[in-house]
């Protein structure tokens, strides 16, 4: 008797970004096979059945060895023009008659292999697996804060043997950590956290050091003479050069003591931080989470405006999943989604007010640069909360360095 | 009069890959911009017309600041499932009919924008003025070969400070440096090298220091303690952490005086890259270049194989174009394209040969461990020729280390 309701076979299949080296890699492929090819290749999984991963002939060795014992390595022979037709080639050899890939795959190889097969673009996350972190993840991404924690200690000690004059941070000692005259400068506290992040393994680019109107800008990395009084955010989110996996911490600090309506905002944005940690749980709202803490700072007196150039107030979003990528899933934003055990998320809301835009309770100080305050620890989400992975303090105190 | 045969408003679309952070970007949308963007953009030209750079609310103070003038940042809103809808309607509002994509773009984006508009992939390269380097890009990526010999020389310089022992590379000095009680190996030369260029603000990752049966394998980075008398290739290949440009060279070098059959493979290498070179210039053919290169490998013996696993004799391309990316157009290998001036291209062949498969003018000789031999250099095709970017030396004599 023949069958005739037989279900189409279905493969997934991912396409390596070409124009990329290390350290950077597709996560998903990364995350998948274990394999860090710097080249093409192409992955394809036949659920309920194997997984190859196509790869050049300069690479074939290197990926038998390497890769993860349930994927096959096949020679994708060269790389060129004629690879499209090959792909299709191993497809139709293995009876995939569907497939499946992410939106994010190359057009023009879909396009391609639409004239044979049918394909379904599904959204992210395309392997939901990835939120969920086994316990060697989580030993890594918790190795790497170790080593940012480690570093920004390095660059607080740096401070503290520094002195200030005139409202100027003002450092002792060589001539070649700083720049000029002494001045103690973003610069020159980013090259203390990269360097001392580089010696231990990871890499930190764009590290963000930066202090008053700047810090007002999340994604300003900081430039110029640091100012005494004022915050001076480091926000550090360096990648494993080995593994690959990132950590993701962010402190504000204060060189001397600063005026007591920074010292309420600091405050302000700690509460809205250890509530929103509290929150933190398996089967927990993203949006919620966000909700409340957008909420709970509009109660404080701490307006957010996204309609003025530059806005301000609290305008992104309170945490994301760290893992290979340094933002993944889940989100703990205005869009939300729901946390389950095992994902590592960031929770780190932050305050941002520029000169002559302060909110109300501050019209009677015009003229002081209100700047930025961020303070972002990262979580493990367990069943009944979570396990902050982040040991070093955020205390008021703690941040004030005389 | 009514025009009946308008000709279609075309755009070219470009969208910035979302799961990259630093020191990566997509090499097409930083070299037309000048930007680099952490999070999802969107790049649109309209020819004749506007370039606009769509860029989430957080970043676009700094797009505005940071892209050439002729780039208009514009508001993306938050980049959600309503990305896509925000982009068509933009391209709609400002005409557009028809949109040119690079192959590469995602899937899932191009099918949505399909609905409205017509829709062609382009095969790379998207820019093809890429290939040609402006004098501040040969500017930089010379800079980034400066750093380059700066590094490969402090680990020769260290190399020349070790003894032998019973055909082990032996170091004195500090035990941080090496492992293996006092056994040099590829990490540790590894270490100086890339701490060398990351201390000139370069970043290498992978860096090949790869020795004997390793070398014959040009993409094994190389582990364990080094072996006397063997070939040692280091290829380095690092990104400027400023401004993204990389620099690429490859040296075979021997701690002590090597097998006369390896004297011989190195000079058999040398001449054919000092040919591959002298070949360079405005209009020559890449696929020309190659051929020649493994036919006079064949003519002085070395065979090719690359039917046997793992293959033999010269099987990668002598050449590619450097710049944004470490790989991209022109090519000088099988499939091959016209050099123009202004590339900036390398000419790097090799030799790789294993135990017991060596070529037959070495089979008198079974139980050497061949391994591999590359010659690398990086050179600006002009009209009538090239020049030079390496200045490091590449005779046997350098190559040999007492």
């Amino acid at each position: 008797m023949k069958r005739k309701t037989a279900v189409k076979k279905t493969a997934l299949v991912l396409w390596g970004t070409t124009d990329l080296g290390p350290p950077h890699f597709s996560a998903d492929i990364l995350w998948r096979t274990g394999f860090k090819a710097p080249d093409p290749v192409v992955l394809v999984e036949i659920p309920d059945g194997k997984s190859f991963i196509l790869i050049s002939p300069l690479e074939l060795e290197r990926a038998a060895k390497e890769c993860r014992p349930e994927i096959e390595a096949v020679n994708l022979s060269d790389y060129d023009s004629k690879t499209k037709g090959y792909v299709a080639n191993f497809l139709q050899k293995h009876g995939v008659q569907k497939i499946i890939v992410p939106e994010t795959f190359p057009c023009g190889i879909k396009d391609h292999l639409a004239k044979s097969f049918s394909i379904v673009a599904a959204p992210p996350p395309f392997y939901p697996k990835r939120a969920i972190k086994t316990d060697w993840e989580v030993a890594e991404i918790e190795k790497a804060q170790r080593a940012v924690e480690n570093a920004v200690g390095k660059a607080l000690v740096f401070l503290w043997s520094c002195y200030i004059k005139e409202d100027k941070i003002i450092a002792y000692g060589s001539p070649d950590i700083y720049i000029n005259c002494g001045l103690v400068t973003s610069e020159s506290l980013r090259k203390i956290i990269d360097g001392s992040l580089y010696s231990q393994g990871y890499l930190g680019v764009d590290t963000i050091v930066s202090c008053g109107l700047q810090a007002a800008d999340p994604h300003c990395k900081g430039f110029g003479p640091l100012t005494a009084h004022q915050p001076i955010v480091m926000d550090v989110f360096p990648l494993s050069l080995e593994t690959h996996y990132y950590a993701d911490m962010t402190r504000t600090f204060f060189k001397g003591e600063p005026p007591q309506e920074l010292k309420d905002m600091y405050n302000g944005v700690l509460r809205g931080q250890v509530k929103g940690i509290s929150m933190v749980m398996d089967g927990a709202d993203g949006k919620y989470i966000y909700d409340t803490t957008i909420g709970d700072f509009e109660k404080d007196g701490y307006h957010t405006n996204t309609e003025t150039r530059p806005m301000e107030g609290f305008f992104h979003g309170v945490g994301y999943g760290v893992g290979l990528d340094i933002h993944e899933a889940p989100r703990i934003n205005s869009s939300g989604s729901l946390l389950s055990e095992g994902n590592v998320v960031t929770v780190g809301p932050g305050l941002y007010y520029q000169n002559g835009i302060e909110p109300s309770f501050l019209l009677s100080k015009k003229g002081i640069p209100i700047g930025g305050i961020r303070i972002e620890d990262m979580v493990l989400v367990t069943k009944d909360g979570c396990r902050n992975l982040t040991q070093f303090p955020k205390d008021l105190g703690s941040m004030i360095i005389p």
